[in-house]
């Protein structure tokens, strides 16, 4: 997605990150091969998140953040032990069976001891791209419903925006592509949102 | 999704599961408080998947589905090594993104002796209810890819559908509410190529 892909070089027993955008980036897809199924029970999804906390050589980082699966399980947990994590961003469609899911989430996280910084709603509502007119594919509201339960911000709310999928297959982000479209307006207010309430930390998931 | 919430009663130490629209189920949704979320790691995950097949009074079934979580962890290896699994279904949306993690999962199965029954492509396209206009939001065509490559039948492409997403939140079902629509039509059509294609079993994963 981020337009990079292969192994990443090892030099002095150290997984060199692969670049893009100015990002720093790794990830289990470039270590396995594409038709390889990454059969691992918990214990190996730990030492997976370990290793990429302690052999990648990430340097000096402003912030580190980790797209996590989705769910409560053995990736999220060992996360949260093998690091200091400063906050979550949960992440949830209008849809209710997905708020309910974010929920338990959120929830997660706080009973662990990480704040979790805001809601970011996605798939909020589709323009059509003959017509103009939008459409709330996966009914609306369900971010705000979640923000309100949990008394955090609503960060944003992202439409769905075929170029956004588009950037994701080609490596180049809407927010570069087309800064002035609505999902790229969205992304940018949300982040610079994230920024302005944490000071210095930013990410889904960041570490200092 | 299927209209019913709560938790199920227990009878004679058995777990008596809820019904709708015939189809008996039952969910972990079911067993936990909406807001407390299942922090549980690898082991009890495998716990939990022999209660649903053991301690449930399923009585006598046609098919047993099991919808299960993305992935190829925990879930989706306790589940094969604790019953006899007829087949699975891998979804898809078209984005390559999707398709890779979608060709992982049935590699999975197939190495561990579970045949893969065929590939759905789900989200494949949406139609304007302004204008009726169809959008590949997702792109087009990883589902025929992925069949492609793994030599297997693309068994149907879902449209993306506000209606479909309605009925899972009300648990009215389109295939019941709006027969005619696209993605009514497009779910029945999969669903009969599945039951011929197998005789006797159908199932996103499927057990006698």
């Amino acid at each position: 997605m981020m337009g990079v892909s292969g192994a990443p070089p090892v030099v002095k027993e150290k997984i060199v990150p692969l670049e893009a955008h100015g990002v720093k980036l790794i990830s289990l897809g470039m270590m396995i091969e594409p038709d390889q199924p990454a059969i691992w029970r918990g214990p190996i999804v730990m030492k997976i998140i370990n290793q990429f906390l302690q052999d990648v050589a990430w340097g000096q980082l402003d912030y580190l953040l980790v797209d996590m699966p989705p769910g409560t399980g053995d990736a999220q947990l060992s996360l949260v032990q093998a690091t200091n994590v400063d906050g979550a961003i949960i992440v949830t469609t209008p849809q209710e069976v997905s708020v309910g899911d974010a929920l338990r989430g959120a929830k997660m996280f706080q009973r662990v001891g990480v704040p979790v910084l805001g809601i970011v709603e996605n798939m909020s509502w589709f323009e059509c791209p003959h017509c103009g007119k939008p459409t709330a594919i996966f009914g609306s509201g369900g971010g705000e419903r979640l923000a309100n339960e949990l008394e955090l911000p609503l960060l944003g709310q992202v439409p769905l925006y075929p170029r956004v999928v588009e950037g994701g297959e080609s490596g180049r982000t809407v927010v570069l592509e087309e800064p002035e479209s609505n999902a790229a307006k969205a992304i940018s207010a949300l982040a610079e949102r994230l920024a302005g309430s944490l000071g210095v930390t930013i990410g889904a998931v960041a570490s200092r």
